[in-house]
């Protein structure tokens, strides 16, 4: 394992050096699985932030449609002024604030949706299915598909995000949780379209 | 009557060179009755042009204070685009969003107000003053002129502009409607403060 290699994958992923060792020792030199490696255990670390942190601090973004006819504002949240104050964190508040704009998600994650929108929308999908004779557990397999796919459309943070759509916005979040060290989490959105 | 008073009248006014002539006349030559007469049929016109016709055009307008720890998002709606692009309507759009970033309004008009604030309201007021033996004529008038002062605070409408406290913002923006010809209106706003 050569140092060129850790310095690698360190500006590829923002970890720091004795991570980036660790992770291209576990995955035998290969700077891609060692990438994907750091990506998860920043995850994990992320996950690990965002149930105990508390969120007091962070900036309100804008984003108007260059016609005017689109807009946007966002709360994006954190626990210090100091992350509030990093490019980083107004960079991801910029992409949410336009993916919001493009998109129009309705929620900001599953857990918002009211219970009676899930009810409509599973007998709905119930309905579509009634002709097809299958059996109850596959139907319950294919409404719990389609619901995540619906929950893909109307939440924030399931959304694949329209700048790399390898990424949900979820996913996006945890990457700027890992490299910043802070919880991060939108905290309220408005958008208005005339 | 000079021509120069009726051209200063129209600087001053923003209303035709016919409308400027009559005031004139109606006001005996004095520039500033004639500005009143001018701007209170400017509002008459406005309030007939508010009842009568729809608002479809506007624009999506957004304020943040610069520390980005208050935001406002604003939709603001004329008649045409033709409107929306122009420079006073835009001027509009952002002097009310700076408004509403420095005010915090509740609600756009008094009738946006729910029956159970305003309950609530005027029970507290009756409470502050049951120590106060008074015919109930007088109250009344006293509650009214409290509520008054209530709608003041929370509407955006009933607000003092807080760039010339001589006019409230339905004052501003009826000014708007006769100098541009279109109905003007808040379709929504929103606040966000960290």
């Amino acid at each position: 394992m050569s140092t060129q290699d850790v310095v690698k994958l360190r500006t590829m992923t923002g970890a720091g050096m004795l991570d980036c060792k660790k992770a291209l020792d576990e995955a035998g030199g290969d700077l891609d699985k060692a990438a994907e490696i750091l990506r998860k255990k920043g995850q994990a670390k992320a996950a690990k932030k965002s149930a105990e942190r508390e969120t007091k601090e962070g900036i309100v973004h804008s984003y108007i449609h260059a016609n005017g006819k689109v807009g946007v504002l966002l709360e994006l949240l954190c626990e210090t002024d100091f992350v509030a104050r990093n490019e980083v964190f107004k960079e991801l508040a910029h992409d949410l604030a336009m993916q919001i704009a493009a998109t129009d998600p309705l929620y900001i994650k599953p857990e918002d949706v009211p219970e009676e929108v899930i009810k409509k929308e599973k007998s709905m999908i119930k309905e579509e299915m009634a002709d097809e004779s299958k059996p109850a557990d596959v139907l319950d397999k294919i409404v719990e598909g389609k619901m995540a796919k619906y929950y893909e459309e109307i939440c924030l943070m399931n959304q694949l995000f329209i700048k790399d759509e390898d990424k949900t916005i979820a996913d996006l979040i945890n990457d700027k949780i890992a490299s910043l060290g802070e919880k991060i989490e939108v905290g309220r959105f408005c958008r208005f379209s005339i």
